[in-house]
């Protein structure tokens, strides 16, 4: 995360933060184009000025939560998933742990989607940084014999599609599906394939 | 698809489908938000009376461009598949058709992504449908014993946001990786999975 200024004060930081989350539950509520820079800081209770303070507008502040999506769900799955045994129980409890994170940040996963279109460059890196980080954990696990050999970037994007589709399919929509059950069949696709 | 007004007359006909073209051309480029009803119809090169014969308006043309491509990529992918020996070479057929479809007509994909904030109900409908019919094929080859057992809805979401991502990040986006390499890795997966 590079914030495009990092207050030195501890208030700054705190007005920052209020801003981002008032930002991250407006854009991803009422969507990017209906977002107007008044709507977030009546959000955040703080004057127009402040926000103008810590970015230089609506599409600043927009970049940042993607960059922030970006930060969080890396460390959040590569916590997660660092006591794993082996890839392919990596595999899994990353699958839970991102669902997880999208029912625990709905606002989050649209304003990445949204930023497709709304911030192009920033949506890319997005997926861009992850596919690689992915990339390489495959490759590893590749050389160690824990998985099957194949195209760690192709994987990586196949692996990241369903894991994204899943999440806006059974967190976002909010079926009764149970997660686990999602996870279970996922991951045994993951493992095992359709072939008999 | 269900058009909101059906042209009785052949030329009624022509100028609707000119409308929608254009329509998709525009909105595809510079999006939902940016587009206006005059630049469709400059585009369509027709009068914007003549928009309002065939539409109430710019979200009907847009939900219009929705329903499309959810029928032409049904259309196109059974039109492929079915000639297929069995489920798993479907899946790779399927694959291959969808990926292919994304690259002629790009900005479909596009449109489709959009909805998802633009015209939620559509977008839902759209994959929704999507999934059911895919549901049904994986059903019924684990019957014929095609594929090994497991929760074919889920399976179907899974399999459908690997196609959405790989046709996104492989075509979309203009890499130069070959096609055929990404359909024969993301299939391999498919069938086999990660597991040594």
């Amino acid at each position: 995360m590079k914030p495009s200024y990092a207050p030195k004060t501890k208030r700054g930081q705190v007005r920052r933060e209020q801003i981002l989350r008032a930002a991250e539950r407006v854009f991803g509520t009422i969507g990017y184009a209906d977002t107007s820079i008044t709507d977030i800081t009546r959000e955040a209770n703080t004057a127009q000025g402040t926000l103008y303070i810590y970015f230089k507008g609506k599409h600043e502040v927009f970049i940042e939560l993607v960059r922030e999506m970006g930060h969080l769900t890396r460390e959040v799955i590569s916590r997660t998933v660092s006591g794993a045994p082996s890839r392919l129980e990596a595999e899994r409890l990353g699958l839970s742990a991102f669902l997880r994170f999208v029912a625990e940040r709905p606002e989050l996963y649209r304003i990445v989607e949204e930023a497709r279109i709304a911030a192009p460059d920033a949506y890319r890196a997005y997926f861009t940084e992850f596919a690689n980080a992915y990339r390489s954990h495959l490759l590893a696990a590749e050389a160690t014999g824990e998985i099957r050999p194949g195209n760690a970037e192709i994987r990586a994007w196949a692996l990241m599609g369903m894991a994204k589709t899943l999440g806006e399919r059974y967190v976002l929509w909010q079926d009764d599906t149970d997660l686990d059950q999602v996870v279970d069949s996922a991951t045994d696709l993951i493992r095992n394939g359709l072939e008999p």
